[in-house]
């Protein structure tokens, strides 16, 4: 591709949109421009990033034995009310009316319309197992779309479908996406981690998340430095380690703690490390209020405590709630007394002489026991720390930020239930289809290489998902040897690689800057050494150059390709 | 792919929900199910052949120096108000709120955000030409899809927008893509006339639609046996040749024509030719009313006449209307008396003596002339007939039915002004981009590929967009030496072709009905001949059979594609 002809519209300015790395980047590189909040179109560049990952997804889905579909953007409402999502759903689910008045929504995700095509084709157990996938735009209305492709309203994503006749095979069809998702991340390039995780609205029994490892993901994941065990933090479980206190229990006192709303301000007031203290957060779980108890120096796992209430929507009560229910300012609310179900972490069983809240305000209790008031519950609620043992093998545990960009799951038979997606099985019985279904992020996957590979002056592409491999970049175009020199070589190389040709008459500045910032992963200059018959071969990962000879050029690309992962 | 994991549900019966055979078809060959009225989902044989031809379309539209982009799909509601169609596009724009009440629409067509994108990114007339493409899944809210793809809500489609810097380049444009279409429709192995059409909602100077012929499109198209000249009769101008009458005109008499209300009616009551008779059909104008005059025997061409009154809308004027105009009930109107304009077409020009209706319930009048009444225009506002001459050369004129699978048109500035796309020349003078415009219906090219490609057995795929080349044939894969044969075929044939393998354990009738039904080009039966180490080769466009040595297959195999358009 000549560069004077490609829709290639660089920024030197930062762009005042963006946050993060992988968002500024793929806006200065010309990959993609907003059209509107969390929709964005793909230029040229980006276009042929994104094709990339398409392609290295697709074959490894058809060597798993997944087969290609396209299912609408569009879908009838009925089909979501069968499931019971319409209305579950949330407003993330972009609803409206068609001319003729009837409800349809975008398509977020395609369990509903999938397990319908499937329930009408599939009558015997000789039809299955049935794996079927797309690659599809997808519709999210999310409240605060942020980060560029990261976290968009509109997105490519690969999802794929999986229908087993039983147990076994649905595990098997599971671990065949893993596998494949192992394969797929590996080929394009990226430092990723598969960890354990909540299977959240879309529902389910088991479930793992592919993360890419990058400072600006917006999960935190845990892994063993011992063991093979890595979870998101939303779904790592903590080993429950009592240490029963040797204390007596204390009378309970009654502590003036004027202004002292948190944890670290009682502690530090009262001269005791947060450990000893037992926070109580009053929440509304689909609208009822409940108590939720942890330790002062723990944090509260809120995806854990919904999923043990049960509940479909968990939210922190507001401040009126809390000064109904605790007769208190907020800060102040503690279990003794409290005439609502309490949920207390499992840490807080071999506590003695703890302190809370007194219920009432610029008050604490010292010296609390679990015998001044009533749990409903004690279980794990809270998110696993540093200071936590591995819960498989009590190895020492780190963590890490992480950007998600595939998610596996084992469904079951939730929507082969409720949109009654049977089979005949051998005895001619009728049975329940379990499905799993399983998500890539297609442009979330091109931003997080970004975010993991780049530097001060650009992008620097892992070469599987490279827009181009080669920057062919003649100094000085003016110039007949180097023009000359340079047509043929983008001849000659287009034979075998994608050339990015800057055919351009701009400075030599202008191209490299432009060559560094759209991340190639092999630099070609055509400049002074072009008089000896020799180009510098730059390699953008490593910024090491190279002096080729022109008949010895074609090798040493070979050679370079085969070092940076081609 | 082995057909016994190939997601490939065939049906026996005739689809109740399909009027035409190419929809039959593709219900019947498992290429596509319905999932709502116009709404389908494509399944992997279906999407096979969609790829063949998208693959077809980008390698053709690349060769042309256009550049694949992929545009949103939801697109902001501002742009629509700046271009001024938001109001102007009628109900098949499908506009909804999002979750912060703003307005959106589903992408119809995608002319507001490339300008927008394109006005933001280009400065200079160097950055010009531009030639911007997707394939992309387009929402038109038609009041009646029918037809399966051929008229959906949600269709796939390539749209190519080019910019240039003036006239001469935007021409340039023009016949580089309509060189591009014929290419590609030519390469879809397809019969098809290029046609010269009216520009409709989308607007501009001038266009040509690329018409697939076959008896159920829904377009008729006109071309000459001597001339290059083909047109949709919806454009194809009429060569006006005024023949005056050499009668005397008489007085006008008014004649009983009681529940005579149509041109056979009346003109055989009264005994003449419909020709001597003036058709007077009343319609409004966006809102106003107004009359349109036509020889008996001619046809009014709405498009024509919408565009000489530069309305929006034209549509027949309702029951009332015509009473209160005229004065009678609909089938009696005439021009004389009448209050409204009148428009009358060419031919009336030369007419002497004709009859009309009164203007009175079952009356007409004979002996009218054109100094009766008072015309405000005479123009071209018919359809061609077969009686009338080629309009370029006078020769004779042949009509077909056609399906529209590709639209080019040339747009000018219509949306560069409104919303003020403009470069800088070389002088520094602002100017509007000159833009044309280009769409091809990606799922109704297969579509009309099957309407024009079939027999009372199913789908003869041409060669070039078939889903798979090879339909491999064992009559029975219980028989050893038939289901090792096939086994090693299949994977030595399936390196160079894409083979359809029936491993499926069933008896031979079904299989090549199943075969006929999918239309595969080459079929490879494995059966009685195999003892003498032969296979049949049945080519499905001829149903030519040929018995080849398992050692010559590749060769003849080789062959049979030179032959079928490979």
């Amino acid at each position: 591709m000549r560069y004077s002809r490609y829709f290639l519209p660089t920024l030197k300015e930062l762009p005042a949109e963006a946050e993060i790395a992988s968002h500024k980047l793929m806006l200065r590189a010309g990959m993609i421009r907003k059209l509107g909040s969390g929709i964005y179109s793909y230029l040229p560049l980006g276009l042929r990033a994104i094709r990339k990952v398409e392609t290295i997804i697709r074959e490894e889905m058809n060597r798993a034995g997944a087969q290609e579909v396209l299912l609408p953007m569009v879908q009838p409402a009925e089909l979501w009310q069968e499931s019971g999502r319409w209305e579950k759903y949330g407003k993330e689910l972009l609803r409206f009316k068609d001319r003729h008045n009837r409800d349809f929504c975008l398509g977020p995700t395609h369990e509903e319309v999938i397990t319908d095509l499937v329930r009408r084709e599939v009558r015997s157990y000789r039809d299955l197992p049935l794996n079927l996938y797309q690659i599809q735009t997808k519709f999210r209305d999310e409240i605060r779309p942020r980060f560029g492709l990261m976290r968009g309203r509109e997105f490519i994503m690969k999802d794929a479908y999986s229908f087993d006749a039983d147990e076994r095979g649905a595990e098997k069809s599971y671990w065949q996406m893993y596998e494949a998702y192992s394969r797929i991340f590996t080929r394009c390039g990226l430092d990723f981690r598969a960890v354990e995780a909540d299977t959240g609205t879309i529902g389910g029994s088991f479930s793992h998340e592919f993360m890419v490892l990058a400072d600006v993901g917006e999960d935190t994941i845990v892994f063993c430095q011992d063991c093979d065990f890595a979870a998101n933090i939303e779904k790592a479980e903590v080993k429950s380690s009592i240490m029963p206190s040797k204390e007596s229990p204390k009378p309970r006192e009654e502590v003036h703690t004027p202004g002292k709303h948190t944890v670290e301000e009682v502690t530090g007031f009262l001269g005791v490390s947060a450990s000893r203290l037992v926070k109580t957060i009053i929440y509304l779980a689909d609208g009822k209020p409940i108590a939720a108890l942890v330790r002062g120096d723990h944090e509260i796992n809120e995806v854990k405590l919904s999923h043990l209430l049960g509940c479909n929507e968990l939210e922190l009560a507001p401040e009126e709630v809390v000064k109904q229910q605790t007769g208190a300012e907020v800060g102040f609310a503690g279990p003794v007394g409290l005439q609502i179900p309490i949920v207390a972490d499992l840490a807080l069983k071999g506590m003695v002489n703890f302190i809370t809240g007194a219920n009432k305000t610029d008050y604490h209790y010292v010296n609390v026991n679990l015998s001044d008031f009533k749990v409903s519950q004690f279980a794990d609620i809270r998110c696993i720390t540093p200071q936590d043992p591995c819960p498989r093998c009590g190895g020492k545990l780190v963590f890490k930020k992480g950007i998600e960009v595939g998610h596996i799951f084992k469904l079951g038979t939730k929507y082969s239930q409720s949109l009654k997606a049977t089979y005949l099985d051998a005895q001619g019985k009728e049975r329940y289809i379990i499905m799993g279904c399983y998500g890539i992020g297609v442009g979330r996957t091109v931003a997080a290489a970004i975010e993991q590979n780049h530097d001060k002056n650009g992008i620097v592409f892992p070469y599987p998902i490279a827009p181009f491999q080669i920057y062919l970049l003649p100094v000085d175009v003016k110039n007949n040897l180097i023009a000359e020199t340079a047509e043929r070589l983008y001849k000659s190389l287009g034979t075998k690689w994608e050339v990015l040709y800057d055919d351009r008459d701009e400075r030599p500045g202008v191209k490299f800057k432009d060559a560094d910032l759209i991340g190639i992963p092999i630099r070609i200059t055509l400049g002074k050494h072009l008089k000896e018959n020799r180009v510098e071969l730059k390699i953008r990962k490593t910024s090491e150059v190279i002096l080729a000879d022109l008949n010895e050029l074609n090798e040493k690309i070979e050679n370079i390709v085969k070092e940076i992962g081609g």
